[in-house]
């Protein structure tokens, strides 16, 4: 039996998401449940990946298949496809399994050419509306599915409106439209150096194509890397009647949610534009009314609106998004989804969802995207900062939080701005799909058109960063990069300003910020992920104010720290410095005894803030040439803090380089030659044990030693650790216990698990450097060619943020599997970026880890990943 | 029941060698076949791990199961130890499971105290003799057994010898004797500030524990690494009752093999000196009389050493090397082995024994360790330049070989100009252990001191290392670092000279040198190997002369032939250059095009060369910027060459500046982002295919892609070498096939390999780089602290050198299994430097690889070794 590829929306329903993507599928389904969606019919996700394996073309197969669905939809609306007295207008849409900006999204009025115009200004006696929607149509085809410059065609309409001395679009009548198809039309032959296709056949099937080909367009792909979606899903296409929200002042169009995506209140929130087309309001050329004046314009249709809205939240017991087109007084549903809200909104309406009886804590839990709180996790202005600030503009409060930067321009220089370190502010008249990847690059976005639902929000809130949008009151200078307020006052690229997502509020300047705290619903949705979930979440924390963040946000102990960061500050460097001059053990003895008084207090700060809770302290890693300087001044300084010769400098400077630092003389290895650093570290690990074991504080220091990729360098290693950790606790007489791990994160190491497990009471596996050698790429290094591999789709994700669970992953579970075998309770843990990640997080839970150590940041992430990974385990047995 | 540590010689036996040490059980084997050798026991290399385990101390165990059998050798010989009427002195001797230089050796005449020495000069009425022994025991105490510097005593002894205007210690009487051990002992007390020991058994336990501590010496370590020998094997202790060769002129003490062990001729080869101790013969003191003069001498003695050196060499089937003394006109066994012997002796003995029908030809194939074929690979003298050079001087023949370069004065500076790549000639008065890191630094060994068997001729014979030893006529300076000649001509260090080390011949200056050869008792010792082994062998090669030489060394194809090696020629390189710098693809295409052709015909002579055989030709490897320069003035050079800005250039340079190159922008990831130079290489193989065969000769080129660590690199490249080569195979309408395959060097692919498999046609393990990610290891680095891991007993061998079987191994492993699961007759094959390692060679037989690939000059090496990995595993089953 061959497979079936088109889907009439009565042959769908709800749960065929992969087949029908989430577009067509809950299309489906609001037709079966009997609410007024337009008639239409739904080209599979399979159509798309067969359209890839025939080398991007639409087998025969395939092509019959629509052929056949668009006969059946005639039938149904007793239109007829070109028919130029009766016409079947469509709209062809883009709709993948995961709701996905940055593919091809909508083509109106198809179907639309010369003669079916002519005639169809007769029949429906309203020229100017026929005109209007051929002209959008010749865009769009010529835009999204050809992918001409639309800029060609906006400048033609402003030029026009600007010689009628007119606003909006909706002030041009009959004739200009008519004039404009026209000229729309020529500079369409221009550009494509053939005439616009008259055979709606050929309109429809080549707008199909356009779909399937946009799944792979550039933005798509790095969408899908940001939200890791799979390449193989594909997208599917729907094809559905027109409805016409720019037949008059009796028509409009709309987007709504059933609750406030910013804030989560239970309440209709959304806009609408009379007498226009669904892009209008997204795009954010007008600017629209809110929901609530429908109630005033046309009462009935809204009383319509708020039940179907009612019946479509009880019926997915989600908040939805709803997109409505009003025809002439007629209201009909056009898409339905669950809505993208803020994390703060997605907290609230989880938490009152399951108050309200709707759905279980657990749904609660999966309803919620654990990299959104990254949101909530971030700084919000102080009071009195904000208080005192002084507030150049106001716009639409499009996406929470508190942003501060330096103003950029243009996506492009927003992201080498970023890249260099800088905090940034993207500045835009209006953004669009190709701006994603510098949105993700700014902390936060300012626009000065477009609406609550236009793409810079949506996108915005979707990423979880600041926004304020619609500030209509700034003037922007795209070319020139200047930003001009109201008074004349000018902003230049890289001045500063804050934006307060909230209120909508800009600021002049870099306002100050406070840390965020979990409380209210936040805590409360925290507390049911800690009842579900079995995976510990530790921190990596270094310092004082790091752990006591990690505390706040719920970490679980230390999972990392990392020493070396305790060297850099001043006075320590320049001991650390005569260490790694030192030429004789005695000299190098000599200047770690410096190192280890603030070391030891380092250690004992960490001990207090945790409280008993574990601290592992990760020894010595980075190569030695780190903590020496470069450049010819820097040295020459230093030679004379040290006392030495400028050339004894060099010299060791020079000795110390490295081809390949990144596999050289570091982690262990550096206690292997130098055991006398080991010495120091332990001393002062354990000596700070017992002095807040005087306290009265518990404390059982866990001391991991990195780059282990041979047990012997363990057992080494180990040797002079417990040494001196005797001897200490012997002098001391003290009941105090501690234990000696590793860092898995060489092959060598996992390969070898068992054998280093004999002399490791735990692992942490170190992913970053695992990835490294697995992949053999430096990590420092491979962004330089990782471009060509997502472009070239032979990576989907980076590998540094995501794990690879097929090839590093592998090594895990050896790792995991050969350590238990020698010593069944040993304890093991991520320490690498990706226990802050949720995909990979759920592999830590699957392959029986016991923790992960993220960013204090990441620690409520953490938490939540790893409860839905534990109910996700139980709803797959 | 407790272990026994102790065995006297009438316990053991020769197969006893992993208990008694090789010394011990032949000592014991020639005890039980009723040989000469005087009474004894051996401490066993058990009781030598004990002392390890037990903190470097003897047991209370063990200490008295040596009193027990010192109290049963008193009984046997009927002499007590410290008895002053009827002394038992004995040697104390180092005797491990593999004969090891750099242990420590002997001490002789122990048990000699003042009492002892006064009242058995009385007994023996030979005062001379006794403190002769005396002073001898004192000297070695102190130098093997505790190590304090033998100069000060040697120095000494000179100025007595000077005093009295003697040349050799034979010409000192037995007052200066007397007073010299007076003397000695005083140096002792000042050295060591406390008197000498004159309790026997505290001479004894001391000189027991010194042998256990020399066994993890630093040259004992190194030896054994650079000879395979684990460190757990330990030492066994030797203790025999003394039999002196110095107590007369009836008296005497020699070494001899029962064949030549530097041309392998059937005849008894060795020395002798009258009136002396053992050392005296070794360490090159007096020169001694060839053995044939013993004949004259001694008839009745050289009757029947004759007699027991035949029995000997039949009773172990293979030619001995033994030590023997003679006592008042009576013959002694002191020591019988497997004798060391130069490459060229050892096949050609172990033809000549399975000629004989002593062994078979098996049996042949064991007795040659394959690494020491290497001398026999190396080049010899050019004949015209032999009879034009200048010979400065003639020492002894003592290990053949043809070795030309600079001279240097200690192993130190030879170590250190050797790593700096310049060819060495070592220059050494005489050589100690403490020089075996610099004679293996050095091409050839001269020394002015020292016989056939001294410690130069015998440790270069096994290096396979030319030396020439015993050149008297030479004066050395070695602290002015001058070497003299008879016509008073001074060589300074850095001076050319060339050694001959078949005939003892120094020339001055470096003589040319040719190409070696198969042939003769060789080729038919090759022939057995062919014979036997199963794995086959092809050679690294990248250009017609080293194919050549490959093919005539037996190599069956070319396993390896690195493309990027025929691009640093200056036509080529220019060009390359100009692809590096170009920024767009059609100037990088236009830039490929002109190295085409040279690539086409470099592929077309290696075909012709290999007539047919496998040729392996790996696509482009490393970094893009290993091909621009990177000094000031050379950048400023190319710039003008190429007809750039210097600042263009030097911003290209920069932009492929990497932190970590070795994980970087190379392998087939260059070709993912430069698919035109994938598709040139593709074009040079095949158009050089196409080629050869319209010249009637039949090649199935194999291209295989480097660095691969995801199947879709490989799916990626391979596509687009599969488009080019089936096109132009379209093209030309000619039968030709080609298969593509890859390189398993990074971790992740060994993971994957079945997924991998499925778009390759064979693997080829690339163990150097698997090696450098497995362990995460810079290649480049590791040297700096790969020392203290030696030293501290981490590593035993260097992992670049033998091949990691527990980690790079099992990754191995598991990537066979893998590839053969997806894919059952994959070929599989190695290309890393271990190709042409015996015991890596072994692995890749026994995990089921079809060939290794390795240097041209190691292809016999390798031959050999996988016939004897085939014999081995025979044997086992």
């Amino acid at each position: 039996m061959s497979k079936k590829y088109v889907y009439l929306f009565s042959e769908g329903n709800k749960d065929m998401r992969n087949l029908l993507g989430g577009k067509g599928a809950n299309l489906a389904e609001m037709t079966s449940i009997g609410l007024p969606v337009p008639r239409g019919f739904t080209i599979t996700t399979e159509a798309c990946t067969e359209y890839y394996n025939n080398k991007e073309s639409l087998s025969e197969e395939i092509k019959e298949e629509i052929l056949t669905k668009v006969k059946e939809l005639e039938e149904m609306t007793g239109k007829t496809l070109g028919d130029p007295k009766n016409p079947l207008l469509v709209s062809v849409r883009s709709g993948a399994r995961a709701s996905m900006p940055g593919m091809m999204d909508t083509v109106l009025n198809l179907g639309m050419n010369d003669e079916v115009a002519k005639e169809f200004a007769n029949v429906t006696q309203n020229e100017r509306f026929v005109y209007d929607s051929y002209r959008r149509f010749i865009q769009m085809f010529a835009d999204v599915v050809k992918g001409y410059p639309k800029s060609e065609f906006e400048r033609h309409l402003d030029k026009v409106k600007e010689s009628k001395n007119v606003k909006f679009d909706t002030d041009l009548n009959a004739e200009d439209m008519k004039q404009i198809t026209k000229d729309f039309k020529e500079i369409y032959k221009k550009i494509a150096g053939e005439e616009f296709p008259e055979d709606p056949l050929v309109q429809l099937l080549e707008a199909v194509k356009a779909v399937f080909r946009s799944w792979n367009n550039e933005r798509a792909i790095y969408y899908r890397r940001l939200n890791d979606i799979p390449s193989s899903w594909g997208t599917a296409v729907n094809v559905q009647e027109m409805v016409y929200g720019n037949r008059g002042e009796n028509s409009g169009t709309g987007v709504a949610f059933t609750r406030n995506p910013a804030t989560g209140e239970k309440a209709l929130y959304g806009e609408y534009l009379m007498n226009a087309q669904g892009e209008d309001v997204v795009a954010g050329i007008r600017t629209p009314s809110p929901i609530s004046k429908l109630e005033t314009d046309m009462p009935e249709v809204y009383k319509e609106f708020k039940r179907i809205a009612e019946t479509l939240e009880n019926h997915y017991r989600d908040m939805q998004d709803m997109e409505f087109t009003i025809e002439n007084g007629h209201l009909f549903m056009l898409q339905t989804r669950n809505g993208k809200r803020t994390a703060k909104a997605a907290i609230k309406i989880a938490v009152d969802l399951v108050k309200e009886g709707m759905i279980t804590k657990e749904d609660a839990l999966l309803s919620v995207d654990p990299k959104q709180l990254d949101a909530l996790l971030h700084q919000t202005f102080d009071k009195d900062a904000l208080k005192s600030g002084k507030v150049i503009a106001t716009g639409l409060a499009a996406s929470p939080g508190a942003a501060a930067g330096h103003i950029y321009f243009s996506a492009e220089d927003a992201i080498q701005a970023n890249k260099k370190g800088e905090k940034v502010i993207l500045v835009r008249l209006e953004t669009s799909p190709e701006d994603i990847e510098g949105m993700n690059h700014s902390e936060g976005i300012l626009t000065i058109r477009g609406g609550m639902t236009s793409h810079a929000a949506v996108v915005a809130r979707g990423m979880g960063t600041c926004c304020v949008s619609g500030c209509g009151e700034l003037k922007i200078d795209e070319e020139n990069k200047t930003l001009t307020l109201k008074d004349g006052t000018v902003y230049h690229e890289k001045d500063a300003i804050s934006l307060d997502g909230s209120t909508g509020k800009v600021y002049d300047g870099e306002l100050k910020r406070v840390d965020p705290s979990i409380s209210g619903d936040f805590e409360t949705f925290m507390s049911w992920a800690d009842e579900v979930r079995t995976l510990k979440v530790r921190a990596n924390a270094d310092n004082e104010r790091d752990a006591r963040q990690a505390k706040a946000f719920g970490a679980e102990g230390i999972g990392l720290c990392r020493t070396e960061h305790m060297f850099f500050e001043k006075d320590r460097i320049f001991n650390f410095r005569k260490m790694i001059m030192a030429t004789t053990v005695e000299e190098r003895e000599k200047a770690l005894e410096k190192i280890l008084p603030y070391q030891r207090s380092d250690f004992e700060s960490l001990y207090r803030v945790m409280e008993g809770l574990p601290v592992v302290i990760r020894y010595l890693d980075p190569p030695l040439h780190e903590f020496l300087p470069h450049k010819e001044e820097e040295v020459k300084e230093l030679a004379d803090d040290l006392g030495v010769k400028i050339e004894e400098l060099q010299a060791r400077i020079d000795s110390l380089k490295e081809f390949n630092p990144m596999m050289g003389h570091r982690g262990c290895r550096l206690a292997i030659t130098y055991p006398e650093i080991a010495r120091m570290q332990t001393k002062a690990v354990m000596e700070a044990a017992i002095n807040v074991t005087k306290e009265g504080l518990k404390v059982t220091p866990e001391i991991m030693i990195p780059l282990v990729g041979d047990e012997k360098e363990l057992a080494y290693v180990k040797q002079i650790v417990c040494e001196t950790a005797d001897e200490i606790i012997k002098q001391e007489n003290i009941d105090l216990t501690y234990k000696v791990g590793t860092m898995i994160e060489i092959p060598r190491a996992a390969i070898t698990a068992d054998k280093i497990a004999e002399h490791a009471e735990f692992f942490s596996f170190g992913t970053n450097d695992l990835t490294q050698m697995t992949f053999g790429f430096s990590r420092d290094d491979a962004g330089k060619f990782l471009n060509d591999y997502y472009a070239k789709q032979i990576f989907e994700q980076d590998p540094f943020a995501k794990l690879d669970q097929t090839g590093v992953g592998e090594l895990i579970k050896m790792a995991v599997q050969k350590g238990k075998s020698v010593r069944k309770d040993i304890s093991l843990g991520v320490c690498g970026e990706h226990g802050g990640d949720p995909s990979s997080i759920e592999f830590c839970h699957k392959v029986g880890l016991n923790y992960v150590s993220c960013s204090p940041f990441r620690v409520p992430i953490a938490r939540l990943a790893a409860a839905r990974a534990t109910i996700c385990e139980k709803k797959n047995k």
